[in-house]
């Protein structure tokens, strides 16, 4: 049997070795091997920096973002073949739908993310521009451009489709490179899916490389441009974050480690009650898929004191029910562990875990199974302790399996402090209805808590559950956990970036980001901007217009018209008592509808339609006899990539007589790329 | 002479030892003595998050912001005694103005940023609600906690005063506290703006502790909620990222590492243009400001290939007018070193870079001074080298004084190589007044650094320089610089936080953010919550009214009076026409205007004014006959601290008959504490 290949440097790499070999966890036959003899590590790293990288650069966000769909659409054509694969890795249907369609699920919603919240541009502008001057002639703003560097991702074998590609689809968007590198054990379904994207020629070249085997000497050769993301033990995320180049280069260096992760019944949720069967079954769940070999899974059940047996029996009855066994047979409900040396470790935590409690449910050393046999495969049944929770192992020892220990709390401040000697989590839930104790556990659990979900009657049927990352929230935690964050929506793309405080002119600051800034020159073209196409507008073009006056029938026609007769408008006296008018003032809407007919251009043209408006504020009372003035400039240019219009944000400031800042806002419009 | 004491554990400690001398840098004098001999740094860590978090996140941002006010101008009253005390650094007044006045508007940005960027509240809400179900039973919201630990500064002699104060104000905003430890040469300056500190009584005990002294095995003790941010070394930097404790608990590092940070002339600024003269100007400005003793100095200041000598001759020119000598002597630019080693360790890195360049200016051995002797004081002339870009050195070796290397660039391409060879620096300028030329270097060097100055005529008399931090921009850079970021607004004060996931049901994310959420219970209560006070209003109070019927004589009758006669509100057959509208569709103004005007409680109240709008989007076209109903729901209510009301933000939902939203915004007004 060959080992299995290597993408690296623009080719497949055929290690000219035997390799390890790679066992089904189900029936224990070999059925892969993997080496990465001969990669050249130095190369595949200098190759992402000097192909993929500058290939990823020239697209924009939203390119990114259309490949990267292309790429989730393709892949899903292939999740059957994938699924079989993963049944090898002792993985039950539903916990390859769980890994699969999960990994694609990361892929489909970054790319509707990245279109939805980044500009169609290579520069990301970050938070607001900064005044750092009276005058307004020195001004700052935050750019984030992408690391020139590779995201070398190193991933655990419990997910070999999820787990690469939850890193590599924020590292894709933001336009740096990925070199995946999977965990030995499940490395032929990673390989599988690496081909499957290579092969479909989606992506350009460099943008993702593969590494099966062990990373060797690949962190020597990092530099500060590059990143390290990890996803494993503990242990091995500490000896790659003092890595020496990694510690030398200050290489950004992201860990999520396995962490004892907690759930909690809350007080109301007595037998009976949909809350209390909704913690049992959760905590079913999360010990079984995947056969507890989760990150996230639950592995401290903390219930109320005086609860502990009654809930021990409600959980031990439903995982008697678990059928565990071939994952190819229909009944099966929980498949293998992903080796049997995993087995091995979970028996061994378990031993360490017995210290600090007693087994309730299920014997470590004998499981029936269905449809295999349970010493060639990587068999084990579900393990529930009860556990002492003033005892340090229950917060400490993790077994990587179907395992979790029940634990009593006193009080909600003894669970906080439960919860904290976990010394750091990935993920936590509360089960409760009561959103008062809900508040008081997630806000003080939430400083050792990357995730932390409340599951109740009212959100159940729509909860992704305790231990699903979702791509939309942060995934990682400190300390135990690893001290990381991955995903979390745009979040995870800007940790590939680099943020840049940019000083300057209002003038270069446009220049740089590509968006007028307040202070910059405007247009000189006296074409009023409404009737320019998206491709003849520029940034700065501007319509200035007014002045009108607007009179004290104005006012009271609005009010009567609109219905808005708000005392200030109304009512001199009443007026003159609030503290900010002093007098009758002008509608804000009215101010702002005068504004629009001011700088309206009303014949069919470019501009479609004004689809919103932004960050209005009132800055100074419009009083009867106030003239207003408009000036509306183009600030931000997107064109769509699959629409024939994009999006202008016009940069409006009405002013008045005396030439002070009435209101200020940004009108949103899209407008045709083309003239109709 | 007895040692320097320590603040920690709520008490003075005088170390019962001699410690080690510190010396006047301009007499060689010996003025202090440095110890932490007797220091539990253990308890010192556990008194500030047993006694200085729980203080501290009792208050709300805007209570610490206000602290951190009163305490800026506290120290600013004692402004001349740290002045004096800074003189014996070897800084001139202007030097000790960069630094203590410095530290001060740290404080002061930092107090007024926070009341303005962040809820009066003690809980930070990131980002928007993330919608996660269909249904909208499940959503997601990221908030921020304070980190249950202790923010460990290990502070630079250079900034004896700013450096400590710019990492304190952060950390105390987000409700950590700290525990500052100075480089010894220049502690005794530290101790006494510590003194200030702890005697003005202003903060809460434990906020912040001061260790005189050595680390000792203060890093031993951190956890994973504590953070370490260190300013220094690089080498130094490597040593504590890889410290034990640090590496275990995946503690947060930040480090600043002094940078090979670059200053460029654009191939447009030639001689006779201002911008030549500003490039001269800021470069003999930086190299002698401190002495050169920033973190931020240029050391590599490239000029187009050809006119090397010319802008040497110039410089040079400039640095023969800078007086060295006694900085209490007026006449005196240039102060002295921190210490004969840092002299030394000047002297041995000029030797390094001559490996790769000339001397074109000052002699390292020599140096005229005023009122000091040029030899028990530390110091030495300012020196400019003519370096050879191609080689190694100037982009490594950094001398830590009045020290820079003139290099020639070819091109833009080549220049953006040569600053990527200083790999990763905290500041960088180009003096140019091309904005294309800005763009692209800036662009180009972007993922290098953490600050990037554009200096040009138009802004050159309002900019702060190539060399200074603000409060309001990141502060950190990749790679050499340490690969941290402080500062940079609201950024530094999250990076004292931990980011967390909540996932849960509508009711339950706005019982813990305090905040109403799309889809959350409604208040049952009859009043027009515009009749309530900021006491009485609660969260989720919410009016509903209407139906108003949209005729098309509104359309044109409002039309008509503003003057916006878009086509779409005018023309049936333009607006059938439109790919959005289908036909004549009322303005946008017009659906908010009449919301209004169904909302509004006109007497007078609570309510004093709507101040803004935000996020306002048109979901849907309202067409002639349509009818529209408002929804105005209580979301944020913010009372500040220093005023009779607050701000109230209420979510605004307008729906037509059939129930889709036609729009969707916020409204902001300020709000009565209590009734008028």
């Amino acid at each position: 049997m060959q080992p299995l290949r290597s993408y690296v440097s623009g080719s497949w790499h055929t290690p000219d070795d035997e390799g390890v070999p790679l066992h089904d966890a189900v029936t224990g036959e070999e059925i892969a091997r993997v080496s990465a003899t001969g990669v050249d590590r130095a190369a595949a790293l200098d190759h992402g920096r000097r192909v993929g990288g500058p290939a990823l650069r020239e697209l924009t966000f939203h390119q990114r973002a259309a490949l990267l769909k292309q790429l989730g659409l393709h892949l899903r054509e292939h999740r059957d073949e994938l699924y079989a694969l993963s049944a090898k890795t002792g993985a039950t249907l539903g916990d390859s739908k769980f890994d699969v369609d999960g990994g694609m699920g990361v892929l489909l919603g970054y790319a509707s993310k990245a279109k939805r919240e980044l500009p169609n541009d290579t520069v990301y502008v970050d938070g607001p521009v900064e005044p750092l001057s009276r005058g307004g002639t020195f001004v700052g703003q935050h750019i984030a451009t992408p690391l020139r560097g590779v995201a070398v991702q190193i991933n655990a074998f419990n997910f070999p489709v999820w787990g690469p590609l939850e890193k590599f689809a924020p590292a894709f968007i933001a336009g740096v490179p990925s070199l995946v590198k999977p965990a030995s054990q499940t490395a032929y379904l990673t390989a599988r899916l690496v081909e499957l994207i290579v092969e479909s020629g989606i992506l350009p070249e460099g943008s993702i490389q593969f590494l099966a085997g062990g990373a060797g000497d690949l962190l020597d050769h990092v530099t500060p441009q590059d990143l390290v993301s990890f996803t494993g033990s503990a242990s091995t995320a500490q000896q790659l974050r003092a890595h020496p180049a990694v510690v030398r280069h200050a290489v950004r260096f992201n860990a999520e480690a396995d962490s004892l992760n907690l759930s909690v019944l809350g007080p109301d949720a007595t037998a009976g009650t949909p809350e209390f069967d909704l913690f049992v079954q959760q905590l079913v769940t999360e010990m079984t898929v995947k056969a507890g070999q989760k990150c996230t899974a639950i592995r401290r059940a903390f219930v109320p004191a005086g609860r502990v047996d009654e809930v021990a029996e409600a959980v031990g009855a439903r995982l008697a029910k678990v059928t565990v066994g071939n994952p190819a047979s229909e009944s099966v409900r929980m498949g293998a562990l992903a080796s049997l040396e995993q087995r091995e470790e979970v028996r061994r935590s378990l031993k360490a875990l017995l210290a600090a409690g007693s087994i309730v449910f299920g014997d470590p050393e004998r499981v029936e199974v269905v449809d295999a046999d349970a010493e060639r495969g990587a068999f084990i049944s579900p393990v529930l302790l009860k556990g002492d929770a003033d005892r340090a192992e229950p917060h400490e020892v993790e077994a990587f399996g179907p395992v979790s220990t029940l634990m009593a709390y006193e009080s909600t401040d003894h669970l906080i402090d439960l919860a904290a000697r976990g010394q750091g989590s990935l993920a936590g839930s509360v089960v409760t209805a009561d959103p008062a104790f809900a508040r008081e556990v997630v806000l003080g659990a939430a400083p050792w808590h990357g995730r932390l979900l409340v599951l109740d009657s009212t959100n159940a049927k729509e909860s992704t559950g305790h231990g699903s990352p979702l791509p939309a929230l942060v995934h990682g935690g400190p300390g135990r956990a690893g001290g990381g964050e991955e995903m979390g929506g745009m979040r995870g793309v800007l940790h590939h970036m680099q943020r840049t405080a940019v000083q300057g002119s209002p003038n270069v600051l446009g220049a740089v980001t590509g968006r007028w800034v307040t202070g910059a020159d405007r247009g000189a073209d006296s074409t009023h901007p409404f009737r320019k196409s998206l491709a003849e507008l520029r940034i700065g073009d501007t319509v200035t217009a007014g002045p009108r006056q607007v009179s004290l029938a104005d006012v009271e026609h609005f009010a009567e018209f609109t219905g808005d007769t708000f005392y200030a408008h109304m009512d001199e006296e009443a007026a003159a008592a609030n503290p900010f008018f002093g007098g009758r003032v002008a509608h804000g809407y009215l101010i702002v509808s005068f504004a629009a007919g001011l700088f309206v251009s009303p014949e069919p043209g470019p501009v479609l339609a004004n689809y919103g408006l932004e960050n209005l504020r009132f800055l100074t009372p419009v009083f009867p006899g106030d003239e207003l003035t408009v000036t509306l400039t183009a600030k931000q240019i997107t064109p769509r990539i699959d629409q024939e219009y994009g999006e202008v944000r016009w940069d409006a400031v009405v002013t008045k007589q005396d030439d002070t800042a009435v209101a200020t806002y940004d009108v949103l419009t899209l407008v045709a790329k083309e003239q109709p």
